[in-house]
């Protein structure tokens, strides 16, 4: 497996004729994600910003809970020259509260099932502190601005891309990834490394669809704005609402829909 | 929360001008999933077909290994009308092997780093049988003669639609969800439940990228040929070219690459 972040295969090119050619695929890796000695997360990423996106998730999730990051290394074995790339340990020097194995022996009456995502974070997340609204016009021209950012979505058409951008509209950190949410986390990742959180003057531009999960992470960054190119969910809506965020979608050709943060 | 698969919320369109309109969103809510009483995933998920989405999740992820599903049930505590249909129960009567719980804590050496991916798909799938290929043709008309069941993107503009196919190409069943791996899910657990595993004889579409996890999800369900609308990743091509699938990317207007099941 390639250490890069695209390969290149030998494909068959069927256009009613059928010929070989090259064509450069993005790479997909597993990551390990250890936070103080424990597996926290198996994800399925491009290589690269690799401690970013380690950090970035923990604090996104809420594995952190206000633990400072001490470092973070890659973990290997030595056992293979690849693999060793692929595991990356936090360390809070055991600040972090001890992570929560996700499989849970419930009872037969489930009782889990009250507690919703929203609940969750209404638990965790402060709503954004009021700020003076970003001119529609600049989100608008958002993908416009930000476009260009996306090398390896011109390469092999097949990455995500998160941008966290300022006020005007200029992009101040850009990331990509074959995850959705691994860009983001790679953003905030960067973000928190740089102790720029939270990061209240920024937005987060996304080129794809706003999910729950997206807003979620946002929203733990203190990103006030997010503007997706494609739709959101239901869910990421009333998750928008609550935190106080401006939320975009379908923000193409310098139009936009706004779905949260025009209310009242 | 809504029990439909969309939701209308209010939205600002802005094109210059701003004014407001319905607009139409996808419904995402988290599902529980639960196998012999052991929660073993809680994904974002569009409701509808929760039980073939909660079986076809533990038969893709190989929970299941080879033990029959003798019943699925929502799960609900009658404390909230809504959250009790956000947890599914899928019972083996305890013939599954006890789900291993995903936090674990290893050593200062990170013992896990040489374990890859295709490893653990290699130990635990056999490579696909050989079949008479479907035509390339066929393949490459797929999209057209499949896009129109994808009804919720035509609402709302952001779905993922998987369909599984037979060898003239014909859609034989399809499912749509906020998640591409949630719309997989669904078909193969759909097929599961109605005995048609492994299904040799089909192949499927998805309206998205083939990632490694689409293609591990197709291999465990027997399918042989994967046809993707958009990218495969590199990892998505080398877990085909070893369950000896037919792997084929960029299938839109009638034009195909086939990364896998052309070589010799």
């Amino acid at each position: 497996m390639s250490r890069g972040r695209t390969a290149k295969v030998l494909a068959h090119r069927y256009d009613g004729g059928l010929r070989r050619q090259p064509d450069q695929l993005i790479v997909e890796e597993p990551l390990e994600i250890h936070l103080d000695g424990v597996l926290v997360a198996t994800t399925m990423r491009t290589p690269g910003h690799d401690f970013e996106l380690a950090a970035g998730f923990c604090f996104t999730e809420g594995l952190l809970a206000g633990a400072p990051v001490r470092q973070c290394r890659y973990c290997g074995t030595g056992s293979a020259v690849d693999s060793e790339f692929n595991v990356v340990s936090v360390d809070t020097g055991g600040r972090a509260p001890v992570p929560v194995p996700r499989l849970t022996t419930t009872t037969s009456a489930c009782g889990m099932c009250g507690t919703t995502a929203i609940d969750e974070l209404r638990g965790r997340l402060h709503p954004l502190p009021p700020r003076p609204p970003v001119g529609l016009d600049v989100l608008a021209g958002l993908p416009g601005t930000l476009g260009g950012d996306q090398e390896l979505f011109d390469l092999t058409g097949a990455v995500h891309a998160a941008v966290a951008f300022d006020r005007s509209g200029a992009a101040v950190l850009g990331r990509e990834d074959v995850g959705r949410h691994n860009a983001v986390d790679k953003v905030v990742g960067r973000l928190l490394l740089d102790g720029a959180l939270p990061a209240h003057e920024l937005g987060l531009w996304v080129s794809g669809r706003a999910s729950f999960e997206i807003v979620q992470k946002a929203w733990a960054a203190g990103l006030g704005t997010v503007v997706a190119v494609s739709a959101p969910s239901s869910l990421a809506v009333s998750a928008a609402r609550l935190a106080g965020m401006t939320l975009c979608g379908f923000a193409r050709g310098g139009r936009l829909n706004v779905y949260s943060g025009l209310e009242g």
